[in-house]
């Protein structure tokens, strides 16, 4: 039989309201996962939650039939524990209104370089300082149908580490961040390790007089782009073999950073096809 | 001597917040930009705003200041009513935070169908039945981007005009809104138009056999999506000379409506450059 649970004092409740910060979802490496699409998505890919947090009177449509049973079943396999909360319990813990009625509780899901596996020949795509989860988010949705082999976040001095558990890159991301391979990694580590893998990395830059539909991307490449703010760190044109530039023919800077990576990624899913 | 507001009951103050609402703007047909940046390419487009709102407490920085003198010397030569607002005033009315210390009232600015204009070959996008506002900000910035003649903006049975002079369309345009021609239109008006200027249609579908980048777009073309919610009305398909798909390698639908249009317009511009 579930625990069900309607007060926001239940230590689990405020343990889970504590994920908020992103302090806390580092020290427990764990973070939050809710929407339909976004819990069907976490599940298939292989996700087991330590917890699950069902309001059933929320559950409504296909999707959340499907999500339900998922969780349902591993609760039943003590894969995870299970906890039916009320309404106006759920209410105060969802993150954003309309949700759904499941929350998961998941462990962090990305993966060192080391873990990263390629077919031949390799297309990765690595996003340096990127700040806004919703960016993240986008990017990943590109990323996953464009088929690249992974994503690689990497972050250089003085900038921390990317909030890749953001609850919002779950969002924005439609759940694609659990089907795309993501690895985390400083600057430093990212290059010594695409060097290793004798993988080719193309930089993009304003000031390079490479269009980007000109190079060759048939070979394994990483295609890699900064943050919109201050673009690449300099160990990216140092180590580039590729610079290119996207034309703008309108005023200066209007591609934000992930229409700028979908331009990019679906060239190389282009020249690939006719290749 | 430039009048000076601090009450929020000052009729014009009234007024100003009624336009938060579409009805009042369409009435009036006056909306409302704010951010240094997209007041300067609203004013740099040739727009002339009918009230100024100032408040010098809030401009600082160059775009600001270059902004505030092209309101200045508007002011001086009566085209444009300048107000000076105090710093409380001026937080009660500013549609966000942050967004700089500008405000301006402009009149709307969508053309009709007549009032675009094209190069040879013609190169529109046509969205029709958006919804959400920052989704067509974003496709404003990559029309922008990838110079386009127009963009033809549609509705078609049952959906409304779409509401694009939404402050948050200027907002996530960056003011390109402000840059690229913007017509507004019917689906049955926009497909006349473009049948009598001889402008083929690409549609895009899921169940197209064709891939987006097999296509032909050197010549005359309107590439045209629809909601991500409903895709185009049948009516475009009827019409389309070429029906296309952008392939997608990782969980369906994964792309949303502004990268596809931008995926799509970049494979315009490469094969023009090339031609």
């Amino acid at each position: 039989m579930p625990i069900y649970i309607e007060s926001r004092q239940n230590p689990r409740i405020k343990e889970l309201l504590k994920l908020t910060k992103r302090r806390h979802r580092d020290e427990r490496k764990l973070t939050v996962v809710e929407g339909d699409r976004e819990v069907n998505r976490a599940l298939k890919s292989g996700i087991v939650p330590v917890q699950a947090y069902l309001c059933k009177e929320h559950i409504q449509g296909n999707e959340a039939e499907e999500a339900l049973q998922a969780v349902e079943a591993l609760g039943a396999s003590k894969a995870c524990q299970l906890f039916h909360i009320s309404v106006e319990l759920y209410k105060k813990i969802a993150y954003r209104e309309q949700s759904g009625g499941l929350l998961l509780l998941v462990p962090y899901i990305s993966l060192k370089l080391a873990d990263l596996s390629f077919v031949s020949p390799p297309f990765f795509v690595v996003i340096e300082n990127v700040e806004k989860p919703g960016n993240l988010g986008a990017i990943l949705r590109t990323a996953d149908a464009a088929g690249v082999d992974g994503i690689i976040v990497t972050h250089s001095d003085p900038y921390p580490p990317t909030d890749v558990h953001n609850p919002n890159v779950i969002r924005s991301s439609l759940g694609t961040v659990f089907t795309v391979p993501m690895a985390q990694a400083s600057t430093a580590q990212a290059l010594k390790w695409l060097h290793e893998n004798n993988i080719p990395i193309a930089t993009t830059s304003p000031f390079s007089q490479v269009n980007y539909a000109e190079a060759d991307y048939t070979g394994p490449i990483a295609i890699s782009l900064g943050s919109e703010a201050e673009g690449l760190s300099d160990a990216w044109f140092k180590a580039a073999t590729q610079q290119v530039v996207i034309p703008m023919h309108g005023i200066a800077d209007s591609l934000n950073l992930s229409t700028s990576t979908a331009i990019l990624l679906y060239e190389v899913v282009r020249q690939r096809s006719k290749a």
